[in-house]
């Protein structure tokens, strides 16, 4: 319910309830994620005496802070939920989860756009829906929360926004056929077939080394490293699957 | 003190209690520490069945963990100690902090090389002394901490070994004259004067955007933004003065 001094128009206020519920979390201190809808335009924000920005009144700070929460909590999601998964695997999905494209479309379903406080230049150009603007709005929200609510709240904000997203990544099965996939994917749209290049062999012979790079024309290429070329070259098809994923 | 059914040798474990105390953190699970100290190259990871990797048993998949607890350990620290930075210098303070070099010199500072377990060939050619093993195992032993004892306990662990270094960073001083700094650094070192070039100016004419690039010949460059063009400047230069840091 609204307190009584609250500044907030009646809209303006339900719009963040509504939020939260989404969220999953109440603020305690609904300043802060006041703090992360302000984009850095906000005209409140000029300081006359010193034209300087008050960097504690808009969310670039908080966008700081909360990429590096995002990072984690996604870190922490996807190491226990593929617990098999090598190292370059979770690095790919991780990649493929915590980036301006994906963070930006889990900020459009939080119609964020409809909250932001912005400069009247930036909305008549579009800010509202730019997906940059969005992704990073959404990062200082997880800083905020982080902030008023400590870092397991913040996995379960995460596990609640990116959860599912997580579990089809692969639906547990990290050791599926990428460098099929990516072939199929590939002749499907008309692009070159991936290349393979050995990049290093290192190590005693019962303990090799391989790190495999794969290209596919210019249009894109990815690296992977494992314990036989075999396992480099999958983690490297991964990896370009995952770019070719966020460019279309 | 060592339990009976303990596989370790007594000196060993000895030095096991040695890094404990020097982390400020004594593990209720020891096996994730050891994992974190393990190197791919061990030869008891050899699975003779598959000829795969058992990534339960080396360190990777930690290290991809405790890259994520630094990164955001250090952000939380910067963003606490110094409550007025803006953005970009958090950033470039966070890079300065969290990288191979730095991690690596904490590494060998807490004598991570006498610990680790590493295939024969890695510890001949200088394995225990190589900086991107130390800064790797490092991190993962952040990973370690943070799934034996939360996030809270890496929060203690990270200023107690890196709090010196943010503490002296820049003294509270984050607005210092950073173009005067990387001027007279570059004037001592023989290399050539950093030219300021504006690389995007954007919002209405009471709430600019500048991004600024800063070039010192070939050898380096930084980038910067901030709602003035010396802001920006200062932001880049900054960064600059970091990379140099970095490579010296």
């Amino acid at each position: 319910m609204k307190p009584a001094n609250s500044t907030l128009a009646n809209g303006e206020w339900e719009r963040l309830e509504t939020l939260e519920k989404r969220l999953g979390y109440t603020f305690t201190d609904r300043s802060l994620l006041l703090t992360a809808l302000t984009h850095r335009s906000a005209p409140r924000l000029l300081d006359a005496h010193t034209a300087n920005t008050n960097h504690e009144n808009h969310n670039e700070r908080l966008e700081f802070l909360g990429d590096a929460v995002l990072d984690l909590a996604v870190s922490a999601l996807l190491y226990q939920h593929f617990p098999r998964a090598p190292e370059g695997m979770l690095s790919t999905w991780r990649a493929s989860l915590v980036n301006t494209r994906t963070l930006g479309k889990v900020g459009e379903e939080l119609s964020l756009g409809d909250l932001l406080e912005m400069g009247k230049g930036e909305d008549l150009s579009g800010g509202r829906k730019k997906t940059s603007i969005l992704g990073n709005s959404l990062e200082a929200i997880f800083g905020a929360i982080y902030l008023d609510g400590g870092y397991e709240v913040v996995l379960q904000a995460a596990d609640r926004l990116l959860g599912s997203r997580i579990r089809t990544l692969e639906e547990g099965k990290w050791d599926k056929d990428y460098k099929t996939l990516l072939q199929e994917k590939l002749q499907g749209s008309g692009l070159p077939l991936p290349e393979y290049r050995i990049a290093l062999v290192s190590g005693a012979p019962h303990d090799r080394h391989f790190e495999v790079e794969c290209l596919v024309g210019q249009q894109a290429s990815g690296k992977g490293a494992g314990r036989s070329k075999r396992i480099a070259e999958q983690a490297a098809a991964a990896q370009v699957l995952s770019a070719l994923a966020q460019k279309s």
